[in-house]
C-alpha cells in the first residue's frame, strides 16, 4: 500500500490546488478514534489528542486526515494513525470496511453537528483498538487515555473542536456506553 | 436541502475542473440499490437500471453519481434516485447515516473489487426500499426489478459495469440472504 | 407469518414455564423505537410510550417485548409495534436483519447499563420508522413525539425504565444525533 | 467474567431442562468466524472448524455455541473461541457489541436459510481476528485457513452444515469481499 502511494504521489497536491479543490468539492476524510479494550473487546479508555490549532489554539481532536489519491481508506487510517500516534501504537484495524458513521464538516455552522471553517469534508469514523505504546508526533502534542465515565462528560466532549465531541458521543454509544 | 444546493451552484464544478480535480483526488459518490420490501421488511426484488454508457454500451448498474460541494450525503441520495427513478419512486432514505460498505473505486482495475476508468472514487453505498412507481429517465433507458433468487445468480452479477456485481452481492448479505 | 405463529401457538409457554425458563436461561427480546423521518430520512421526532409498569407506577418506555419459539425476529418486532402503536401504524421495518445494538438486560443492577429485575434478557435493538397513526394499546397508556433535541435531554432518558434511557441515547447517536 | 458465570453455574440447565426449553422458546447463540488480518486489518484468510456431528459425521462450521445464563454476550464468544481454538488463539473481540447480522436457526428447513433440526436458535454472528495459535479442542477436530478466493467458493459453502455457508458468504460481503 506504502508503496503504491509513494508511487502515485507526483499526483498528490500542492497547496493551491488543495485550496481551489476545497472550494469546489467535499474533501473524503477518515477519523479514528483510538481505543484501549480488554480480553472481552469491552473498551476500557478512549484516546484523545490534544493538537495545536492554526492559530495557536489547542484543543482535544480525534486522529483525522485526509484520504488521497489511489490510497486506500484503510490505508489513510494506518498512515493518519501512525503519523499521530507514532509507529509502535500497533492499531488493530477493522476487518468491516463499514464506518460506524459519516460525519459532515461543513464550513458553515449548524448545518450537522459537525464544522471546518477550511472546508467540507465528508469523513468516514471508525473506533480503532490500539495495542502498542502511543508516542504522539507532529501537531499532536499529546494522547490523554480517559475512562468511558469521563469520555460521556458533556463538558470534556464541548473542549473539543468542530464539533467532534458530538462524534467521541456517538462512538461510545457503538461502543456500548 | 434542495434550496441551500441551487444556492451554492455556482461553485459546482466546470467539465474542466471536474476533469482536474480527479487527476488529483478521490470524488465522494452515492451507491444506492433500490428495492421493494413486504410489511416485515423483507426485501421482494432488488431494482437494476440499465444505463448507456460513454461508449455506446449498455450494461446494467446502480443508482450511482457524485456527492457535490455543500450537500448532504442523504441530499445526494434523493437527488439521484430521483433523477434515475423519476420523481414518483418514494425513496425511503434510511434513518442512520451509516452506509452498508464503502466501495472504492480505483481506476486501475484489481485494487478493489471495483474499478472506474475515468477516477478514483469513493462511494458510501445504501440499500433503499422505493415504494411509489419509477419511471427511469435521462441515460437510465430500464429499471428491472428481480428477485433476491435472480440477484444471486453469478451470471447477472457479472453482467455489472465497474465490478458493481460485487456491490449487489454485498447488498444481498446484508439483507440476510 | 403469522399464521406460522398461530399454528406453533399450542407450543407457546405458560406462565409457569415462562417463570420457570426465566431463571434458567437468557430470554431473547426485540426493542423498537418508533421515529417519524423526513423525506431525506432524517428523524424529525423520537416516540416514546408511557407504559404502566406491574408496580402501578408509570414510566416511559421503547416498544418491547419477547420473540415467541418459531417467530421470526422480523415478525416479533411487527407484532409488538402493532400491539403498542395499534394497526394504522405502518412502521417500516428496516430491510438489514442486523440490529443497531444488542442491549442486555440483567436482573443484578450494574452489570450492564440495561436491568430487567424479572430476567436476564438480551434484546436487538432496531430504530422503525412510522408512517401511519399510533394508537397505544392496552398497556401502553399514551406515545408522545419528542424531538431530537428533547430526546437527548438527560432528565427525559433517566426517567424511562430499566436503562432504556440509554439505548434511547444510543439510537439518538445511530441516528446522527 | 468467568467467575462470574461460575458463581451462576448452579442455574445452568441440565439435559432435560434444555430439552425441555428447546421446545419451547428461541435459544440465544452466538456464532464467530475466525479470521486472520493484515495491518491494513484486511482478512488474509477464514478459520473453518472441521467439526463431528452427533450422526458420526463430519462437516465444516463456524466456532458457535449457546449464550448461558447470566453470561455476557462477549464472555459467550469468549468462552465458545477458547473451547473450540484452545487458550492461546489470541481472539481480538469486536468493540462493538453490534453483530454483523443475526441468524435465525429454524427446526423447519427453509424458513429461513439456515437450520438446526434440534431447536429454534437466534444467534448473534461476529468476525472475529485472532492472532495467536489456534489448536482445536473437543469436537472441533481440526480447524483450516482458507483464502478469500477459497471460502468465496460455492461448493466449500455447500459442504457447511445447518446453512453456515449462507453466513460465510455473508461474511465474505461485510469483510468487503
Amino acid at each position: 500500500m506504502t508503496d503504491y502511494v509513494t508511487e502515485a504521489g507526483s499526483r498528490w497536491l500542492s497547496r493551491e490546488e488543495l485550496d481551489s479543490a476545497r472550494d469546489k468539492m467535499p474533501i473524503l476524510y477518515v477519523d479514528a478514534l483510538p481505543v484501549r479494550v480488554d480480553e472481552t473487546g469491552t473498551v476500557t479508555a478512549f484516546g484523545l489528542l490534544l493538537r495545536a490549532t492554526g492559530a495557536g489554539e489547542i484543543s482535544r481532536a480525534l486522529v483525522s486526515g485526509r484520504v488521497l489519491h489511489h490510497e486506500r481508506v484503510r490505508g489513510a487510517l494506518l498512515r493518519h494513525l501512525e503519523k499521530d500516534l507514532g509507529p509502535l501504537a500497533l492499531p488493530k484495524l477493522p476487518a468491516h470496511p463499514q464506518p460506524f458513521t459519516v460525519a459532515e464538516y461543513f464550513p458553515v455552522p449548524g448545518v450537522t453537528p459537525f464544522h471546518d471553517p477550511r472546508q467540507h469534508a465528508v469523513s468516514l469514523a471508525y473506533v480503532v483498538p490500539v495495542e502498542g505504546d502511543c508516542a504522539p508526533q507532529q501537531d499532536a502534542l499529546q494522547l490523554t487515555w480517559v475512562s468511558p465515565e469521563e469520555a460521556a462528560d458533556a463538558g470534556l466532549q464541548a473542549e473539543m473542536a468542530n464539533g467532534q465531541g458530538t462524534l467521541l458521543r456517538q462512538a461510545l454509544a457503538v461502543c456500548g456506553f
